[in-house]
């Protein structure tokens, strides 16, 4: 049986699909020209571009569903679409449109499902893309959902590097802004420990810092190992770093993280990828923002970077860099449409020798055991933007997490993936209640449809459990 | 000579007509995929889709000019005409557009008729439709006007019936929520009556009945008899109820309505159409609107009834209800592009087979007498959302009535068509007034001409109107 | 070297280049068939439709970037692009684009480049389009900059005009209405002026009248003559005229304006060109606008007058006269297709025969000496409302003007051409400063790279620069 597949995370898609998105991408941008050409030269090229490609999609329509303000994904989408043959129907503004009478999120997917081929769903609200994807009858792509991800523009983003320095693995690479707010940088990391590239993080301003719950993710599913912080403790504005193991399979067989460090950063900064201030994330503004120019760049390490920024920008990145030859932010823009052709030709089958696989979905599909909880009681997800706490969309939504059986087991909404650490596991049937442990997804035991979570003590006794003995135990100590 | 068709109500097409849209509806549909299929088997369909109507409508252009929030119509609209293989251009906010400016729809229309091939409308106010299509050069299509009608909701919802029961003839139909507010009901009562269904209403709250004037239409105009109350009295959430005579032509020999009523309701309840409060028609907020859901359907006459809802819900449908077997609604909302095809279609002559006739209009046309009525003085339409009285139209609009030559004759306003009772006939020649009577109208006089009616003998006072001999004794009286 | 061509101002385009869109123009104007013909006689010319034209744009977008309400500007672009066979994609809300997060024009128009293959852009500053023209990779069409021009209207106007008249050589053409704030009135009086009309001013109400700097470029760079004042006393309502030699290199050698004035008069005014008032480019509103309607028009010099607006009307224009035989305004707005096709098409090639010339730009290319300024010192444009003065825009804009070297020289923004006079010249070696002159873009020196100009004597001594010999005298004078 086939699947419908979706694209709400990057890691949706697997390794290898991410290669074929660029083959793919690669065709369309030589057929498009190159956007370095100017003007009128491209003019002349229309009646070329009629050729393969342009027809491939004549007859299917892409639904962009806007909640929040977009230029640039969404008209990149429209065009993708618009230059393989096909139309394209948009709610740009929620004020007009029936959100505005109240209508739910996961009605109105349903509905646009027998209008459209695909929807591109933009969200102020944290997994907001996963809850579309649970509703709609139709592929459902990831335009930005809240502070999750926004994995096209990771392609995006990939892409260009995979031109600009011919590979992914090995590269070093530099992220700077607001990694707290930055749905772009969350995907973004992700597909660079995947494809073995090393990260150093360098927060915007205090407070920034990349989530717990990414942070953890890349340490422990995405083969990344946490350097030392003595180690680069001389770059001020570093505040995390990892390198990724060139053979996943053989880590043990590996040098220690700061060996490889060492090694790895001689060659200098591959990448400097900034973002900006993500001001509808935060509820206070922003005091020192930082700021890249030609003197961030100075320093030798950055000789050969490539300058990335997934745009808009509003200052943290000098326009004076703009003719600077490391500049490779318009080139990754100008990106946007041939990588977004190829997903969208991939998704709906346009290409017999591109369609995405027909497995469940893509990197990490299937590896942990679903929770899902009666609605009324029990542990909610700990993120307060998650589309599960919106009022309009409650009704649709579960009290559902995968079960991370790790050694201090950890819950991850099912729809925003934020984790939540220490919590407790009442017994339906005893109704009493211990700390989780990892043991409740063992395979061939069943136990997790045996417990209700709480979030604390409070919680369960709340719901009529009392303490097991462990628990009383931790109490009375 | 060749006549512009509009649609600007339901009774704008002819019975045989709506059944050529179905016609034309199930030819697409079957191009299109049956929306039960889910998501990959479709994408794989796309080639196929180019087939016979992908191109019909190369070239043509349809406007969209929505002056209210909107998802669904206005999306559905656009699909259907890429569907079709044309463009669509698409004013969607207000604030955005030339009105924010100042500018009357009415010029707004006849400029956009040169722009495309056909025009939607969505507007705030009853009767928009109708001035929109006095000015367009190109056909209009009401995609909703206030209070007053939604007619390609209507031939979507009877679609589904036809669809769901196999037939229009004879099913009962329940109709709850908002009765006064929805337009959707307004469009679609009519249409029940037209097929011969029997009709069964259920105000969502008081004060929320069918306007007097739909109830007058459908007793006076569609052959809809009335049951007497008590018959349905035990339902207590009913608050009318009318049969349809199988053969109208033959109502005298017909059993009494009683009696057809019992005969009829012994099969159950065929469709359950719920609507939602029409918040942005109301001054007050509701108070206890009802809710459908499990519970209201377990009564065992809605064993077989198939649940419609125009959407968006906003909670008066229960979501629990969603795969019942009984829940037609994301069905009937699928329907929505091929149904719009049809339409499009036909009223663009793309199928030769299948083209609008060219007789003046609709069901209804030419019946009565019209009556125009110098701007400045005499009634004026007595619904104040009606667009005569919006300012920024008012120079446009005509004080324009149909009347009624029913034994109390009626004005009926041509634009949002809500009905008069009880008003005054002012004689020009001799400047006296009398009770209006329904000779005005008759056949081969043109009395119409010499009178200007009044709303009241204050309104004939102060125009220098002076009582006649009727007038004077039902002062005295 | 082939030079990407815009369309900022009307004088982009040379006087050839306007006829030969024209010529385009009348070849689409046939194929969609005469606006005239109404309703299901066009409809069935749909397949005939589908001929030449049709085909041409597949596969190419246009990019409508609207940061000013709009329904007729915007909705006949897209429509022309969609009668070629291309696309478009729209961003019609400033509130829902990337605009609301912070981004610049600049980079908009940047990114935006490689999604489309020509730009339409609006914008409430003057000189917007401009700065759109030089960041842009494709083509930009001005689709109304703050009070600046609007180009693509003109061209509609004078084709209207062409069809009305059947030429544009000594019309008599009276334009009434706020000359100051309409962009419209300023594209269309060069215009007028380039093809050799006679033109005479109706200012709306007091203040209204012509910029000063749109006046000196009529009587300076279009030969417009001025007739004296006494010679149209007798006219209150117009404020100033012009007559247009009829070979401007035989200046010399013709008749005094006072007589021109007199001969040409006698076949009566031609065009009665109407326009509201912008009230968007006031901060005040408006006491007594004028008003057009017959009894304006009863005046015997007007028997043969054709009457043109652009729209949106909001009073200025009484509909009454909506069926008054010498109404055009209909008309005119349903060239806007047929007119932006011809221009859409010249500028993307996709006639061969008539593409735009590939010379630097069009009618005024070329002809003043380019003054750019450090960005912290020096004159600043004198329009507040110039692009240069958009807080979200300064970083991107120069002090950039054209040196005009008449007897008293003039700085014209390169931006928005506002023009000022009576500034001073700074030597930046010796660091002193004059009265401007002339000479200082003399063909050979260089001048201008040595000077910096101020505003006034006081900006140029903050700037520490001290009186020159001349200065010296004249203030103490």
């Amino acid at each position: 049986m086939t699947t419908l597949r979706h694209v709400t995370s990057i890691n949706d898609l697997a390794n290898e699909e991410v290669d074929r998105v660029f083959d793919l991408a690669r065709r369309f941008l030589a057929e498009l020209g190159d956007t370095r050409l100017k003007g009128r030269a491209r003019g002349r090229r229309t009646s070329q571009r009629i050729g393969r490609s342009a027809h491939t999609g004549a007859g299917s329509i892409l639904a962009n569903l806007f909640y929040e303000p977009s230029t640039r994904t969404r008209l990149s989408f429209e065009s993708a679409m618009l230059r393989l043959g096909g139309g394209t129907i948009t709610s740009a503004d929620p004020a007009s449109s029936s959100a505005a009478k109240g209508e739910s999120l996961a009605d109105t997917v349903r509905v646009v499902s027998s209008y459209a081929d695909a929807i591109v769903i933009r969200h102020p609200r944290d997994g907001a893309a996963k809850l579309a994807a649970e509703y709609a009858s139709v592929p459902v792509i990831n335009g930005g959902d809240g502070a999750h991800e926004h994995p096209t523009q990771t392609l995006c983003d990939l892409f260009t590097l995979s031109r600009e320095k011919n590979k992914l693995k090995n590269l070093n690479v530099v992220i700077s802004g607001d990694l707290r707010g930055s749905r772009t940088i969350h995907s973004f990391v992700y597909a660079l420990a995947r494809f073995g590239a090393n990260i150093m993080l360098m927060p915007g301003a205090k407070g920034m810092e990349l989530p717990a719950h990414v942070d953890w993710r890349l340490r422990n599913e995405f083969h990344c190992r946490p350097v030392p912080k003595e180690k680069y403790a001389r770059e001020s504005a570093v505040d995390a770093a990892y390198v990724t193991a060139d053979e996943p399979h053989q880590l043990s067989l590996m040098a220690s993280p700061e060996m490889e460090f060492d090694v790895k950063l001689k060659k200098g900064v591959d990448v400097v990828y900034v973002t900006r201030f993500q001001k509808e994330r935060w509820a206070d503004q922003k005091q020192d923002y930082m700021k890249v120019d030609t003197n961030f760049l100075k320093d030798k390490r950055y000789k050969r970077s490539s300058v990335l920024h997934p745009l808009p920008r509003v200052g943290e990145l000098d326009i004076a860099l703009d003719k600077n030859r490391r500049a490779a932010y318009f080139q990754q823009a100008s990106y946007g449409v041939p990588v977004r052709m190829a997903l969208i030709s991939m998704l709906l089958d346009f290409d017999a020798d591109h369609a995405l696989e027909k497995f469940e979905s893509g990197f990490r599909a299937g590896k942990y055991a679903i929770y899902e909880q009666p609605r009324k009681i029990g542990i909610k997800c700990a993120n307060p933007n998650c589309i599960v706490h919106d009022p309009q969309e409650g009704a649709y939504t579960a009290n559902r997490f995968q079960f991370i059986a790790s050694e201090e087991p950890r819950l991850r909404c099912f729809y925003c993936e934020t984790d939540i650490e220490n919590f407790l596991a009442g017994h339906r049937r005893w109704r009493h209640y211990e700390a989780a442990d990892a043991g409740l997804a063992a395979p061939g035991t069943k136990r997790l449809k045996d417990v209700i979570f709480f979030a604390d003590a409070a919680e369960a006794k709340a719901a009529g459990y009392s303490p097991g003995r462990s628990a009383a135990k931790a109490a009375n100590a």
